[in-house]
């Protein structure tokens, strides 16, 4: 039997629009998809009716599929002589462990591709209307994840991050955002610094808050935010639609726990 | 008369493929398209019998249209009545003054929108099969300009950027990419650090070199590489198709040089 292929594809950040015609069209032709639960539903829709689906969210029942497990069934179904399409959340080569797939079909001699997807930091950039970078007020960007594998203390180097200059995008930095704002403060990055969390941007469940830096935590947890959660963080985030309002409403609450 | 509206669309990195198809959408429904020399051609192909088109490329009969008369142009045409797409290389707001040119629909009250597209960043990382984040090795990724302003000399903060444990990519850096291997080296990153240089990433005319560091500059100018070109620095460079041979080519290279 000949080998098949596996496709490794970005979804995008959510709203199923901003898949590339590139996904669409290999999605259209798969036998197989493996996807995630980060992927958005409306995707789903475009696989065609003979093709399998298999589903290996990290909440699915409560049972996640282990990494290893899913890297050993890609290289199953294309031994198999299937088409399969990989998709994640996203883009596969920024926090989704595309490598980590793509390695183990390297080592059994599977021929794959990767296919870019539109990352959150970008959906989230473009829903709010937040330049990632601008000439003046950022001359970069940067994403890092917020999140910690098990019991692991989150280690970032706050000093680095703490760059007026630079505008910080953090990918699942829900559970930490406290420390996070905490320790950028700490290490320089002004407390009033505009800052953003978006809940499921460029979704119709998009949900937003600006604020200053130090007011972020205490406005997400007062808004009950649940992940996924991307904070934009930097003069930049000064644009986002509707800063005003939340900036002059928060600068009151600010004056007040000064 | 009614004031039309602009959409601020990312063409992504080359790869005509590789655009959205909310950016297909819009360009099929477009009266104008505006746009810039780093537009995919393919994606122009896109563009109805009936829209007008207008380069406003820098480099158009060496009379680059300065952004000022971009700005004005796109006012000026929504307020004709007209759907505008204003189309971009890549991300309209990751280094291509989309802000600049959304700051001033924004003053006029021109209705808009952006779109985003695939950076260069994702487009050369997933042809090269470079993760650009990945456990142990990268726990982000930053993206910096490599290229100043007219006689500005190039300000980055270099002990920041010498970070291993992040993925550097840095655009529009052919012209200063000795200094900024010199400084990166001289700030701590190690002269081994696997590095590519991409031009025209995912196109037809797609041209790679990957060298440690110390050595990329040259690696360069000896295959006189033209821009654009996009430099991504850092130790998940090693997963680029091709990194071995390279490496061991130039690693006797090095010991010659060293």
């Amino acid at each position: 039997m000949n080998v098949g292929k596996v496709l490794l594809v970005g979804a995008g950040p959510g709203d199923p629009e901003l898949l590339t015609l590139k996904a669409a069209r290999v999605i259209r032709s798969a036998d197989v998809i493996v996807y995630d639960r980060l992927v958005p539903a409306g995707i789903l829709d475009l696989i065609p009716e003979g093709a399998a689906r298999i589903n290996v969210g990290k909440h699915a029942g409560n049972h996640p599929v282990p990494q290893h497990e899913i890297n050993q069934l890609l290289v199953r179904l294309a031994r198999s002589g299937r088409t399969v399409v990989r998709l994640k959340g996203g883009d596969p080569f920024i926090f989704a462990r595309g490598c980590e797939e793509a390695s183990e079909l390297e080592r059994a001699g599977i021929p794959y591709e990767v296919i870019p997807g539109i990352t959150a930091a970008q959906g989230c950039a473009a829903a709010l209307r937040i330049p990632l970078t601008h000439r003046g007020l950022a001359t970069g960007v940067r994403f890092v994840t917020g999140h910690c594998r098990g019991d692991e203390p989150l280690s970032l180097d706050w000093a680095s991050l703490a760059d007026a200059d630079t505008t910080l995008v953090v990918y699942m930095g829900l559970a930490n955002i406290e420390r996070i704002a905490r320790e950028l403060i700490a290490h320089g990055l002004p407390a009033d610094t505009p800052s953003c969390a978006i809940h499921e941007g460029t979704t119709s469940r998009e949900r937003r808050i600006c604020a200053p830096l130090a007011l972020l935590p205490a406005a997400v947890r007062a808004a009950a935010f649940d992940s996924p959660v991307l904070f934009i963080i930097g003069r930049v985030a000064a644009f986002a639609a509707g800063w005003n309002e939340h900036d002059s409403a928060l600068q009151q609450d600010m004056a007040v726990v000064a």
